[in-house]
């Protein structure tokens, strides 16, 4: 099959060549439970950026030859021996990481905290390619209103957004305030399940103009230029309280302090972003009874309530479809902040 | 002060005059936390029909004579020597339960179950009147944008439709249902509260057009005419599973038995209406595992989140306007009904 | 293989051949998640007399001749081409229903909801035998310290009374009440769930004075004889209140409606015992807000819990061991009272 | 009456007089819910060390002459106008916190929220007396079984633990682990109250062996002495995995650090003592998707649920009386870490 192969690392993505367009050999059925899916499209997400510049050396192997693409969506291709839930020709969606099924941890329905997994497109071959294996659990049968390309964003961008939006959904009542901190990819997303699944006051703090006109458009009640006056604006906003709920889609660059300052005593600090660190004294996070709290991609479930909300559409993605040759111009367009939505990657 | 004062009952509802519209002495601040609240406006509830038909008798004591009215908002008139939290002057809208805020269930929000309490307009004078007495920790202070008259049938009609959807929006999850039975004075507003808390599809059975009309307006996803085919159309809409919640506004009329029907396996049934009988086999609650859940008007807590919706237009309540001189006719055209919306009586 | 065969009804449970002690052809592997456990011990339940007597007969499909036995543990003994998780060999206790794991119910963990399911010993061959075939997902290893016949039990009578009591412990204040209506197979397990998870005091209800004194061994703090004046004894208990959660594992014979008048407001009642029929008007349920909650058995996750429980000695059963080839004298002695604790086969 | 009054700060705490006994005004009835409280017994709490040593100058306002004393319980000596809940004679616990009850935190029981509040021996007079002005909702009658001196430190210690216990005990299942960091004063109350709320594993890190002996006797299933191997040694206890629960009552000298690499992944880091700083990167927080709680102190409805802990013995506290004149050597023996359990002024 053809597929877009990252050989080596580019540290300072200088490009223009980051993966190669060859031919490699097609993904075979090897356990009972494996899938092999055929691409319809793969969303191109900053974290393929990270691994080229190699930031994630140490944590994830990633092993060359590489093939990169976490956001996965297409039809069923062939089937394992023990496959009973899908057949060939489905169309599907992917979620990104494949388990078992058989920890107590996915018999909880906590797929992220799964003991043994793989994630393809980090440390296994992903979907930037024609065919791609996974595994059964990993796939949901789409619905006919949504398209692959269209969806496979969700599975990690949407995904995340998601499930930090829905945990704060949980806590949040009429008349108080969620503010979400960066309205890109994720953000906007995560805007838009605010809006479906409570009734808070929508914050939306960027440091863009068109990141804050696209806030308005997916429900913000208010939008506040992160221009350093936003914590102050924050705080006007809700009465000189702060918000019940702060998603942080960006995590670094002074997001984070600014991020828990705006958070009312007792409300929640979810953090989702990252590249900066969280820095707060024990007697602060005591007197204001703050609580912090770590998000990662989400359940299967949760991924089948996503497609649930996209399917009626109460949240909507924007997507750029690149063809799969053209990995390359995709990846530089995202590292120069080009692609408005998501790019995905059609073989 | 003038009042609508209730002398017998008339077991029939023959009328034409229910209650006779009379001078009466003023209520007075008898204790630390007494407030007397000049009336903007009085709901006239069917809860107010069945006390003159006697229903009631038994359960809840009426002296005559009696002035109903449980639906109220005004203006602060005069405060007692322990009030803080309101002044002179101040319109607010009054939480329907008159509690002491000592016993534990006040200490955890849970007005309703509160040790000591009084209701005015069933067991205390109401608000069919110039003038009421209630007590501090009833009142919530309006926004400028809501009017006395246009917010007072919120506080037992709104409140009771607001409670009952909201403990439904906590478990309602994209991509499942919630059926709503009966879509008259409270079930269009808990149409409109599931719309604003939760993503869940909403379908409206009723047995009127006109009704299954204003369901649509309120946001309903399904309108389904009660005609005897009911439950067969809401498994039909929910592929043969039933609804994750079904909140029933009847309660009477065969509306239980069909509305256990539509409950899914472990889903809840959420019980608002009254007159009938819950009848069910316990193995039937065994192998379906559903739950049966009461609901009791709502805590002040939730009135505040009530008025947060709206506040904000997130929740809209038709009402029609009678002179509290014509408090018969209200109760008439309510018996006829011939109301649409909720009649409130201005003094 | 040996087992023990139900050819027939016997409708009034004369005896004193039920069952016929005879070879069978041994269970194979079909499917890739099949797995051959070698029986150890499996428990005999009052819904085994049940399906003798015919009970079941239009709810459950017994095709003749059919093995009984539901709650199995014991070794594994043959596995299919996808099992992961266990080896030949292994002890293990097995979740009473087969599910796929793959629909949405499975991959949130409520097993119970399963979408696809055999329950073998009702619906399939079961564990009246020297081996049974079940699915890879029912399988549970044992530690050291738990010996399959002793925890046979467990995974059917001693779930069941788990869960419901994990669910009234989850909302269990400490100075709150837990009423347990039956202190038998199910019942004494639970109140040592209750004891275990929360801080509650406890009051078990039975007829039996040796029954309320396995209760007092097990850990209640108030014990009623059920002598017709048992709602007055737990009111006088609970402060003229009522306890917020009861737990009834009788289910007939007048126990729901004491259950119900023994429930506190805004409590609720946890029916488990069946038999008997849930009636209440619709005002009631309304005005007093309780709940009444299905149960049916318990997930797999929640077996594991159980487990661990066992593992420490905090929930401890009582069993007594027949061999295999005496099945008829265990159902008998199940029928006429004479077992204490559990009956468990032996192969 | 007779006080132990603080004039003046001393900031290395060198005493030997960092309080004068002597004779001041009475407190007196000032607002229609105040109460006179003679004093029974005032807890001696680290944070009056604290205030004496000026480490809350610019937080929290002490204005000289000042009387410390956080910790009370007594007798109801008087009462104000509006007062109904309480009469004089009654023995009484206080909640630290005076409250007006009338914002929404209050009316969802959420106290330590309120808007408007007084916290005694910290910014007014406190219970280092013979009598204490409060406010009737702080008040908790007791029971025969307790004794105002006896309890007096369950309201700030025993609440403060009770509530971080209690937060982790409602995701605790069995089969789970919880870690406790420091078993001094509110540490041995923290393994009482998750002993008596769950069934989870308790694992307890301390630097003393006297304190891990304390551990033990309140029912600590491991202990692990910090001597600089403790995260090894829960990690070890705990499967490599870490624990769904840690709470921190030491916060300070690299506790905070360890008690995060104790947290297994999606579980969650109570912090209660303070004095550290929280680091971490947001990474770290994402990929382990752990939770950062912070507690204050705990609610009137906490308190009571602890005194109910405490009327059925499933938690004890030791305490050492002392003359109120005495007040110096109970401070001073407090800073020398010569008080086992809890000292208590009795005037």
């Amino acid at each position: 099959m053809k597929a877009a192969v990252l050989h080596r690392y580019d540290l300072k993505l200088k490009g223009p060549e980051f993966v190669r367009y060859e031919t490699v050999d097609d993904p075979k059925i090897e356990k009972p439970n494996d899938v092999i899916v055929r691409i319809g499209g793969a969303g191109v997400c900053r974290t393929d950026l990270h691994i080229v510049e190699g930031v994630w050396r140490g944590t994830i192997d990633v092993d060359f030859p590489h093939i990169m693409g976490h956001e996965n969506a297409g039809w069923v291709e062939a089937v394992g021996s023990a496959v009973e839930s899908v057949k060939v020709g489905d169309p599907v969606v992917c979620h990104p990481l494949v388990t078992s099924g058989h920890c107590l941890a996915c018999r909880r329905g906590q797929d992220m905290q799964a003991e043994q997994s793989s994630f393809p497109g980090l440390n296994a071959p992903g979907g930037y390619a024609e065919y791609l294996r996974t595994g059964e659990r990993t796939l949901i049968k789409l619905p006919k209103s949504l398209a692959p390309k269209e969806v496979a964003p969700y599975t990690d961008a949407g995904l995340t957004a998601y499930r930090a939006a829905k945990k704060a959904s949980r806590h949040l009542l009429p008349g108080e305030y969620a503010v979400v901190i960066g309205s890109g990819g994720l953000g906007h997303i995560g805007i838009q399940v605010l809006r479906a699944l409570c009734a808070a006051e929508i914050i939306v703090v960027d440091r863009s103009a068109l990141a804050l006109g696209l806030a308005k458009e997916c429900g913000a009640d208010h939008v506040v230029k992160a221009d350093g006056g936003e914590v102050d604006e924050v705080l006007k906003l809700t009465k000189g309280k702060g918000a019940e709920a702060v998603i942080d889609f960006v995590g670094e660059g002074g997001s984070i302090d600014k991020g828990l300052a705006m958070t009312r005593n007792a409300g929640s600090y979810y953090i989702v972003g990252y590249g900066g660190k969280i820095e707060i004294p024990a007697v602060t996070m005591i007197i204001t009874e703050k609580n912090i709290i770590g998000n990662l991609v989400g359940t299967y479930a949760e991924l089948v309530e996503l497609m649930a909300l996209a399917d009626r559409g109460l949240v909507e993605l924007a997507t750029k479809e690149y063809k799969l040759k053209d990995a390359n111009k995709a990846l530089m367009d995202l590292n120069k902040g080009k692609v408005k939505g998501r790019a995905v990657l059609i073989p």
